[in-house]
């Protein structure tokens, strides 16, 4: 028998559980630990909000916020991608694909598409929504960095044309965002902790 | 010299971190480990949105699920207060107050005025955002401890008297809702995961 639709929706609450195990690269403020996805998911939602007001472009906040919740769902699959690393990012959209179809399909139908089409909004960067949350994507990882006094830059040996490569894009969403960026990119580079290319 | 909007708001952000090292009593599923409230806060966020089908009455999204994100921020400096622990619940009030001035004071006076109503409304759960947001603070901690076959409860010694007087403010938010919870709970105590009076 099929299941219904609230235990379809109960099963893919239960299997985003999972996310809270999967660690990203970057650690928190005091560099106690990694971060996990759903830290980071949960600090961009509230970031969505709070920084709106310098958004490039007006846009849709809830569905912002969800999109910003969900955006690193395929990781449960998939695993984190770390953004340095080029030979990871060889099958990351094969991966993913696969992680999306798999874990979004746990949903009714119509939710399925509708988390499937905010995933692959945030992934293609061209609505006003995605660019923004894209912005805050990058800004939040960032910020933790400098907190942390670039440590996880000089552990990677990330170049400054690597950051530049990410970063870069936040102007797309917002260009408040971006010149903050650039104050602390600058900084960091100064003090070495950024590699000059 | 007074610090910028902008340093305010980040330095907000920043301050957040600290939420991702709240642990709360429950565990993940699996039983891993137990969760921190940043986890939590995520979790329900996201429930906001798929479950809102099942509210009473229509609410405002992006409002309810700000204030589920936010609406454990007071622990950083409170501490996690057990629901089941009367003693805890003595001062935790003035506890969570003193917090909340400190914490949202940190933003630009109008964000701090903005979010510091949205904790007191959540806190005073007369609002249809603040009940459905209530009642997924409920639903999210019992579906993992249903999941871990009521571990927690069990270690707690929690009793049917104190599981009811928490999860029966859900019908306010969601009579559906409070329905699949009343199953779960059952289930529960049949199995002797949660204590008959």
């Amino acid at each position: 028998m099929e299941k219904n639709r609230f235990d379809r929706q109960v099963d893919f609450i239960l299997e985003l559980d999972k996310e809270k195990n999967i660690l990203r690269q970057n650690h928190l403020s005091g560099y106690v630990r990694r971060e996990n996805d759903a830290e980071h998911a949960w600090h961009m939602a509230i970031m969505v909000y709070l920084l709106k007001e310098y958004a490039n472009k007006d846009f849709d906040i809830a569905k912002a916020m969800m999109m910003a919740l969900i955006h690193d769902v395929v990781e449960i699959d998939a695993g984190d991608t770390y953004a340095y690393d080029p030979k990871a990012k060889l099958d990351q959209k094969e991966r993913e694909d696969k992680a999306a179809q798999r874990i979004f399909s746990i949903l009714p139908d119509d939710q399925r598409d509708e988390l499937k089409a905010l995933f692959y909004e945030f992934e293609a960067c061209e609505s006003a929504e995605a660019k923004f949350v894209r912005a805050m994507d990058n800004f939040q990882p960032l910020l933790l960095n400098d907190a942390n006094n670039g440590e996880d830059w000089r552990l990677h040996g990330v170049t400054m044309e690597q950051i530049m490569n990410r970063q870069k894009r936040s102007a797309e969403g917002s260009k408040t965002i971006w010149e903050e960026t650039y104050k602390i990119i600058e900084k960091n580079l100064e003090k070495g902790n950024i590699k000059k290319d």
